[in-house]
């Protein structure tokens, strides 16, 4: 017996919900510290108690209430979000000089954004830090096909690549044709394009031509050992969601190091692949809402359709991005 | 000024979130009794406390418990779906007599099913009480369309009808093509090939061959005026959803009563109607989820596109159907 859907897709959404028992719940939330910044009402991310009582805080930039379990980025009324992200950068380069977390060995040197209330920038942070925060991060992921016409599926295969075996997280595991993090002050279109090209092989001009924005997944993710670094971490995820429809005559290739090869698979070899584990957790939802959007799982033959189409949007406790106002 | 999308989401998805302010949401609930049937743990929907009081409960049949305010109906531990409708129907059949309700005055002689855990169909009701117990109600929406290919959707026009100013239900609104309610023991599908050929004239085969489900919205509605009867009932609704793509030699015009006549609208006509608030609440919703889901709305181009997405895909707090399995 293989994974069903919803299996696959609780292997992604794994941080429970207040509506499935209000009591387990609250006692859950005891783990964490709430991170918050001066000025700003909202909590931005949940951090692990375990984390808190390791981190190196420098003194006078944090304001850690144990009481209250909260972590506060304290700075003046008026700081920028230049200030705020110096802060977080400072802290951080304490962090690694101490080695204090597997997480940072795997720096990235790439800087990902935190948003508060209405989408507002409030300051960014590098990328292998985020789930030491559990702030949510932002990514796009598309899936590249080719479909001879047949509506209901049939006729249609997916392009997709193997990560490489040595790479840090998730080695040797099946991903999405086209899947990336989006850095601060990048737009999912963008991004898209970016990570087409220097993943996939895919010019620019195809994939501006072919590629359409086809909505959002979005989940509470916590990290276990395959994701490489500290187990435990959260790290809630919103992906951009594409959809590339191309002509055969268009061939995806590894372009850096990061994917091993491609294959185009029919729907029946991908849902094999699916049910067999050999997908990145986040793929798989991407895949189970495409299926959805296309038709493919309906309500007939998907006994869990509802809690998947629910699960796979969830709506998340923190703030998040509005790229509309960039 | 015209309504934004977000606003038309927030005119469907009304009940408030725990997440939003855990407080306000506690003191909130304490309006509403928990619908429960012996033999099982689930809360089925939530009964306005106005409603408990009113209501004329047949002895025996139902244990009111005012301290833990829940409703539930009392059968033997081995009650059948039967059973359990019968001591339903006989509640109504009171109320009905005692003309408690304004509600049942639009008396539907329509059953619609309540799911415990694992989508086990529990037991059935008349469709105009449904909103009396808070029980999720299912539905089906298909948007039709022409589309000369243009992929950004300029070349997408969406049939879109007007429901009869004598309606009951939101007279004169603008309504989804096809829009319709599942009955108790009804499929999806079959629902839509159903209501398909009753409101639009659309042959079953059409239908058959061009309808391609493509998810579902979920939303927890609160019935305001222009639903007709008492105000402030609980509606939690699932409709599930498919894109109809038509020629341009299909034509969908009023069959039954209920529509006045449809229009072929451009994206841009849809959008306006949309911020004019001529769409009746639900339809809304669904127009916003096609545009998402065809490109038309992206992050980049609606400032609360994922407090959209997951507002839309609202996770219930009641179980929910599994038609797979039936």
């Amino acid at each position: 017996m293989g994974k069903s859907n919803l299996d696959l897709v609780k292997e992604c959404d794994r941080f429970p919900y207040h509506q499935d028992d209000p009591a387990f719940y609250a006692s859950h939330l005891q783990n964490y510290h709430a991170l918050k910044v001066t000025g700003c009402d909202a909590v931005l991310g949940y951090i692990l108690n375990s984390v808190v009582h390791k981190f190196p805080w420098p003194q006078g930039h944090w304001a850690i209430d144990a009481a209250n379990r909260t972590v506060t980025l304290v700075t003046g009324p008026d700081a920028t979000p230049a200030q705020r992200s110096a802060q977080v950068a400072q802290t951080l380069a304490e962090a690694v000089r101490q080695d204090t977390f597997q997480l940072l060995r795997g720096w990235r040197n790439e800087m990902y954004p935190v948003y508060g209330p209405g989408g507002e920038f409030l300051f960014e942070m590098e990328r292998s830090a985020t789930p030491l925060f559990g702030v949510v991060s932002y990514g796009v992921h598309a899936t590249c096909y080719v479909d001879d016409g047949h509506s209901t599926g049939g006729g249609l295969r997916l392009w997709i690549p193997r990560r490489s075996r040595t790479k840090q997280t998730y080695p040797g595991m099946l991903d999405n044709s086209v899947a990336g993090g989006m850095s601060s002050h990048e737009k999912p279109f963008e991004c898209l394009v970016r990570e087409a090209s220097e993943e996939a092989s895919l010019p620019e001009e195809v994939t501006r031509a072919n590629a359409r924005a086809a909505g959002c997944v979005t989940y509470f993710y916590v990290r276990g050992a395959n994701a490489g670094g500290e187990t435990d971490l959260l790290q809630p995820e919103v992906e951009y969601i594409y959809d590339v429809k191309l002509g055969a005559d268009v061939v995806l290739k590894p372009c850096d190091t990061e994917v091993e090869e491609f294959h185009l698979l029919s729907v029946e070899e991908t849902q094999q692949a699916l049910a067999n584990g050999e997908f990145k957790p986040n793929c798989a939802v991407v895949l189970i809402d495409f299926f959805i959007r296309h038709g493919i799982l309906t309500a007939e033959n998907e006994p869990d359709f509802l809690e998947i189409q629910a699960r796979i949007h969830r709506r998340l406790e923190f703030p998040t991005a509005s790229h509309a106002m960039i």
